[in-house]
């Protein structure tokens, strides 16, 4: 208890780099004292805003800043129905954002608070793509001569080559062929290893893409690469095939981003059926879900490699980094950089280093908002059509 | 294919009863032809309805009403994060509307679109409560003498009879005691098979109220009383205790009013862990995922028995009952009855005659919208705490 | 409910291409107003006439056609003892001639009725044989050149190059060495990929001719050549031994012509011992319970492949594309061809368009029968022998 | 091998008792030497006959009779799809001919010949029915009378008390209340135990009329009337639930009447999930199988209890009673009686003395028929319609 409470919550929406970021301001009854938190989920912005502004703001004004384990209790029941993206992405926000005022009034960095560092600084993997092999080849080796030692390899975008052939007459989306794409990769890994070296730690991401006993054969082929993870392999709907993957193939696996439910996650740890947990913080319900789930990987082995691309705000990469410093079984962090526009709308963001991310180290999350700036570049309104994918008979296929 | 397209979808809210209800209407290219579908989250009501019409009108404006299943697979798809409450609820309006749609262009009522009938009508059960065990036994006795051969029974509100003693300068929120509540509930049981007898089938409903274990021995202590079934026992997160639950007591479950994520249903289905599968139709989503629920079930067993109280809309209730006239393994319905006002509001709406529910044979779902007598009663805008649930030391307590 | 009842059930039997098939047209209280079902069960038609015309005609004459479900469980539980393949094949001639109605009735193709399309056509695997490796190469290509994707190999008949060696005074049948023909058939894939490269999808049909670790070794050894999958690996009575094959190999398992009870599919299903579900449709009791096992699969992510050689009349093929085009989890289609003697007499059947098969847009099955035509091929009476398959030492051999 | 082969496979349609019966007769080269087999499928009786005349016959005319494993295994194959109850009933009927073939050839009784007695006689069950618990009470303590010290006892018919009542306007059937049911065999077993003691073994046949939890719940309240056992209590399709019955009672457990597949009955082998083994011997294709099946479950520690009422034909009895000889797991024999024109229509058919039932120590299976008898008691050709059970709403329900 603290006896300063919360006196408003305030969402901020802006695109500085072109994706969609919402970042929560929870103001409090001590002027100058407020903290921000990450609750961005790209394609649904005015859902997530319209949750904190209506519903979770006069739900929590007046509630002691202190009592962040009550208040996310409060959050994730109020509705009866909980977990999904939006709600999660709005519980996010205030959670972050109490986290990163009680850092500012115990004046130490949010890793401080959570225990303590368990390392210097924080490893990243990169991502490397091309149209042709020679080009993702010639991408890793400029992210090796930089000093990163991980990188995830991919030819084409996700899905591979075979992306972006629509058949005519077919409604929108991105085509793709599972088989081309499962061919390419097994020969673009040959290539890397052959041309490249293996004095990089590849990772590769399928998206979700092929179907689960491709997923399988895939993990299996690839074994002989020594990959450092394969990531998101299977839809969290068809996870229960990791048992398969596990009986048959020591490729490290990667999973989670999609995840915004506990028993998309639960079974897979009890089980031991993964070895990276890569979530998307601000999906599960921000720090104290994630803090929670970290420590629990812990207990059985499992490593963390929270998710980090673009669509996190640059607050939410300040939030990972904090936890990747504490977590003993921190594994590695997703890395897609952050520009110069981002770094302006946000200063203090974490900067990359060699193949290490460092985070501020002032009180908090050491992150800020310049919302004038911000205000600049507003939210695209309109509804995004990448996630409709097909394949070449027009199928819709769940990622 | 139709060459009928989707021209636009509108979300009416509205709250005859005082619940919040949401509605969706997709209107098509067709003059005249409509449909309507239940989106009803009551406590995030401008959040679905933001999401209907900022998201789903747009994205799918012109698509062909035939498509449905397409349709619900690219709904589910687009926002790449998927599930949850906001999101299902909304998708659920419009895949209702568009089977309400295709039911019109069919001229026929759902349940013969779906397969035709297995049954002449729908059976219910209804709700007993009551601040003594006599007026509990009297209310059972009532619902008996009007033909109805299930009742659920409750001593005081969900939680029992010490619902609402709130300590001093304790937070808002309902307080209770789950050891006091299990004696009662016991004591409850064996007064009304005392004095009722066992020509009627009881159920109960737990709220998710009670931790794990004592979960465990209510459920077996209960079985003497040979329950229709006990409801709701565990929290979703929390069901794999549903296991041990399984290993100690022949006591029927009952099971997922909450769940809006396919991973909260999957294992307890496949594995026999619970005898009916009771989910609110629009939390997962409309019909076309609640029938391959129901089919899903019926490979192993477990029956249904789709939640029905007053927070879904006689369009729900309508939807509810024409899966129920098609399974074959069709359990029991939740029945808590539609109000004159509700009936004025939605002309068509389902009917009970005896322990029986009807529904109109009219094509498609059989219900209608008085738009202009649903915006004379608009829904509140507050935000509820009855879900704010603690235990008499002050712990908030996850349904 | 439709007050349209079935007057008559009639069976038709015909051999256009030299195999028996037998199709059921249901004709109703409503002049002109009939269906058609596929009933074949091509070595023992007249069985299965005699069940529809003395059985299933005086069980249902009177019988509302919208009631599906019930009339399927009736025709199910009819006789006590159920299940197998004279029973199931009737089942089915009747079921799919009501779903036929029904969407003549509804003025819909079927696959319209039963949710709508998931994609713009069904993709097909051929079967390519021949006497030399050279021809089978030879034959992929032709297919290939066609625009067909996916090609089944075998190197001779089922059984392989040894077939037909017959043994003196040995009885009728056909002789296959197991160890010669699993040799073979990893020399037919080496040679294919050699040979034709990689860019099409290989299958393979082992027609359950091999024991069980030899089964376990083949799925293994083809690993390498990456099958789009390998097909009736193992008799259903050895099904178990699937749990062996998927510790140990990616292969992708199809399985199931041979099903004609439930408990021949439930556990392969729920355990995820298969990838592709390859039912004769008939054989299970027609589209009521197919739809339902595609349902079943589509929760474990398992993809369809019905049965669909010439042992299927085209109202059966019909049936399978009008479901192939609704599945979200289709896989593939098997399709031998429908030559011109069979469209002579069957109008509207489905048409071969590069490796896409397409359905007729008429509503219901969108399938017709010319009697007169019918009656100029009658089925052939005599008793198979082709299925007598023996060791070299003269063992009979269970498929 | 024998020089002697069938000449000949002849059909006997009988109903001396009012249950249509079939029985094959398998003629041979050798003059007056013949066999008998029962394939008794009651209510489908014309497609067996017409399977054995058209298909069986025509098929093995000229195979030598010693070969009884290769034609089981011919039979069993020929028509590619295999099992259900017309085929395997047909298969009966020549596998029971051959085996009754042979033990004339060797002058022996089969029982000698399948390795000779394990006991002098062969204890039955008898059937104790009643519309009053006094009644039924009665009827028990009439067959200890009689020296039977085995039981089955039901108050009325399947389903209890409440069987006959049927809903006005609802569909022909026999409805009847699972719940009264329940709560009535309990009151059975309560009254008899009270009133006629624990001096005689209790057994009690569900019919698979409950559903699989409210089995569970039955199988355990039954547990302190210590049954000899609790048979047929859940239908073939949901026979897993075995496994948490298994759990939570010891009351024993015997099924099998309706099984025509080995899928539906080798896991509960396997696991131990029963302790009777009850198949109907012709539905599972005769006594080939029926001898391994016995084998089989020997190694389990699980005891045969053939299906014997009357619908199986006197030759199916005087099999059942054979193998009953010899099985060292033999269990205990279901007997129904043969009366008067059965008998005279079968001479030799087993007899009744005591408790024990005694079969005929002539050669083969030592029982004969008069065919000029069988013949003036034609099958009735009606569709049976008792099969067709509905619970009070109409719903059918599969037994």
């Amino acid at each position: 208890m603290s006896n300063v409470t919360i006196r408003n919550i305030k969402t901020i929406c802006t695109a500085p780099a072109g994706i969609n970021l919402i970042v929560i301001k929870v103001e409090t009854s001590e002027p100058g004292l407020y903290g921000l938190g990450c609750a961005t989920f790209a394609y649904r912005h005015k859902a997530v805003r319209l949750m904190a502004d209506e519903y979770l703001c006069p739900l929590l004004v007046g509630c002691d800043v202190a009592d962040i384990e009550d208040i996310w209790q409060i959050m994730n029941n109020n509705s009866y129905w909980r977990n999904g993206p939006i709600t999660n992405n709005a519980i996010s926000g205030v959670d972050m954002a109490l986290w990163d005022i009680k850092g500012k009034m115990a004046n130490m960095p949010l890793y401080d608070l959570l225990g303590g560092r368990s390392r210097m600084a924080v490893k990243v993997y990169r991502h490397a793509d091309g149209g042709t092999l020679e080009q993702v080849a010639s991408n890793v080796k400029r992210f090796m001569d930089e000093g990163v030692g991980h990188v995830r390899i991919q030819w084409g975008g996700y899905g591979g080559r075979g992306r972006g052939k629509r058949p005519e007459g077919a409604p929108e989306g991105v085509y793709y062929d599972p088989d081309q794409y499962i061919r390419d990769t097994v020969g673009l890994f040959e290539y890397i290893r052959e041309n490249v070296g293996w004095e990089v730690e590849l990772l590769h991401d399928t998206h979700e893409r092929v179907p689960p006993i491709k997923a399988v054969g895939l993990a299996k082929e690839l074994e002989r690469f020594r990959l450092f993870f394969l990531e998101d392999l299977l839809s969290p709907e068809q996870s229960d095939w990791f048992r398969i993957i596990r009986q048959q193939t020591t490729t490290p696996l990667a999973m989670g981003e999609l995840f915004n439910n506990p028993k998309e996650w639960d079974y897979l740890i009890a089980n031991r059926l993964i070895d990276f947990i890569r979530v998307h913080i601000s999906q599960i319900g921000g720090i104290t879900p994630a803090r929670k789930l970290m420590i629990l990987c812990e207990a059985f082995g499992i490593r963390t490699a929270w998710h980090g691309p673009g669509d996190v705000s640059p607050v939410g990469h300040a939030a990972n980094i904090h936890l990747d410093m504490v977590a003993p079984n921190f594994g590695i962090q997703e890395w897609a950089g952050i520009g110069d526009r981002l770094s302006e709308v946000f200063p203090g963001s974490p900067e990359l280093r060699g193949g290490y991310v460092y985070v501020s180290d002032k009180p908090g999350l050491g992150i800020d908002i310049d919302e004038t700036a911000a205000a600049q570049y507003p939210c695209s309104e309109g509804v995004t059509v990448w996630t409709q994918t097909r394949l070449p008979d027009g199928t819709a296929n769940t990622p």
